[in-house]
């Protein structure tokens, strides 16, 4: 070993082999309420078991353990929460998104990994009936009930980059909706806009709700179906495509986006919401490392770079194809023309 | 919000809930040995796929996600082992530490951590007789096959603050000895040691292998049972505590100290090595976060803090107490007097 290389250490692939154990802790503190307890003033062990009706000696290896991944602080004895924990996982923000495990820990979503270096051998999914992307999978209606309150920052952010008149007509189809939270926020900053979501019947009921209680149900009707198969309508000024493409592979991605084309005004614009890696397919994190669930969950989807999207698109017959990144979120958006 | 405040990020939420993809893909990697395989020179995709018996596009995606984790680095599409996985990850390296997983990922110890919020309700493990602590529990072989080679590190470590002669006779008492490489390792730095280990019968057969295996067997004995139960002899100089006392309570802890005391002569040592984190138990991660292993796996064990085993082996006897550091390893050594 070469003087000038560090110490050789296991703590990385430790870290690692533990790894399951953060994501036991974090949901546990999510369904114990703990940051919850904290926000609501029990900062000390007492008061947290107390309030969470859980035994001290617990409460204190969970708290210590929450701290030590970053999601608390701790001081004399007592527990703060952190600006983030605050905002995402108390129930008194706005913002809480704890509900995302019922979608991104569902037994579904997690017996896709209980074998990746089969899936790794076989080169897609070895769930039966090709894992999530079976028609009407029950798991779309855990997505769309738990992802809604996590997309509404890129929700929101997708809908400050609509390009149109405040008082425009808009006609906007939103593919495999789910939630429906994209539509709807375009919807709440157009008044003239009317959605048609796509989804399975049983996913469009939350998303039905989710219009109404934003107050933009009368601007909203649905098509119940698959989208490869339900006829899309046509001369829509908006066609969102977010979070859909990634579960399939390239060749069924193109014949779906010619038919988004052919759905589309002239002058339409797609907006295609993806984890798109760099180029090296390495970085950035979150885009980098959503391939594998990809391989663990369908046959054969994918995390695209861009240069993939791009090259897609134009065989679908988009010219014009833009890649806005959307931070914090560790996603980003294509827009594209004819 | 202040706008002195960095700006809202649900990123560390989002990578702690999917934290458990990192075990599922570190796990992956070494069953189809792809370090081993690199190592060899097969570094780019193809080669790697014809190697590993796996599709070009599962080792694609896992070889990235390797990546994006630090245990690889990518260039021009081919792949390079970091320092430390060529040491610890490879099969061609005598540090190879793979076979952790046989243990760390055994059934029984992931069966802890799958309702941590019941543990933390609970104040203890939820699973039946008393998680792994249970006697003759059959998961103590797979941690004495498994961790041998992880041990070793910490093992030479332990063996070079052992203050005796060369020539010097020492007797000593390897407590739950498990695969045995403490005691071994003492044994051959120290050609006059004799060690008497003692464990489950099961796991002591492994313990007996590697004795052998390393030389020292004609110096090897053992003692079948329960630390608890069995007699200990006397008159021992060094008495060896290995990752025992963190899986019982106080007053266990201090009976079974009170027991090594009579056990030791005047001026032998205990080398007790545990993970001991700081007084704020936060930290060091590596330490700190081996409490919720033990709230997940056994109904009162702990990761003590160096006052908690000090005020325990006080109160056994021990007036002269030291806490070593380890590094790089995650754990630490207390060197215990009369």
């Amino acid at each position: 070993m070469s003087n000038s290389s560090p110490e050789p250490s296991p703590i990385l692939f430790f870290e690692t082999i533990n790894a399951y154990q953060r994501t036991a802790a974090i949901k546990a503190a999510l369904e114990l309420d703990i940051f919850s307890a904290i926000a609501d003033g029990q900062t000390t062990v007492e008061a947290l078991a107390a309030k969470c009706d859980a035994s001290p000696r617990g409460v204190r290896i969970l708290c210590d353990y929450l701290v030590m991944m970053g999601f608390l602080t701790k001081q004399n004895g007592s527990y703060q929460l952190t600006q983030d924990s605050s905002i995402f996982l108390t129930r008194q923000s706005p913002a809480y998104a704890g509900g995302v495990t019922e979608f991104l820990l569902s037994p579904t979503l997690m017996e896709g990994f209980q074998d990746i270096a089969a899936a790794v051998r076989k080169g897609g999914t070895v769930m039966p009936d090709e894992g999530t992307v079976a028609p009407d999978n029950p798991v779309w209606v855990k997505f769309a009930r738990g992802m809604a309150s996590m997309m509404m920052m890129p929700a929101q952010m997708m809908a400050k980059l609509v390009d149109a008149e405040a008082e425009q007509k808009l006609k906007i189809l939103d593919i495999a909706a789910g939630h429906g939270m994209f539509g709807i926020t375009i919807a709440k900053r157009f008044p003239n806009a009317e959605v048609v979501a796509l989804d399975w019947p049983n996913v469009l009921e939350v998303a039905k709700e989710n219009a109404e209680q934003a107050g933009v149900g009368d601007r909203y009707s649905t098509i119940a179906g698959s989208a490869f198969d339900v006829e899309f309508g046509s001369n829509y000024d908006l066609i969102l495509l977010t979070n859909f493409l990634h579960h399939f592979n390239e060749a069924t991605c193109v014949s779906l986006l010619q038919k988004v084309n052919k759905a589309l005004s002239d002058d339409g614009k797609v907006l295609t919401l993806e984890f798109v890696p760099d180029e090296d397919r390495v970085s950035p994190p979150g885009a980098a490392s959503f391939s594998l669930v990809m391989l663990a969950s369908t046959p054969q989807g994918d995390a695209y770079t861009f240069s993939e999207l791009e090259k897609m698109l134009k065989q679908a017959g988009f010219s014009h194809n833009e890649l806005h990144q959307l931070p914090p979120t560790p996603q980003q958006l294509v827009i594209s023309q004819k």
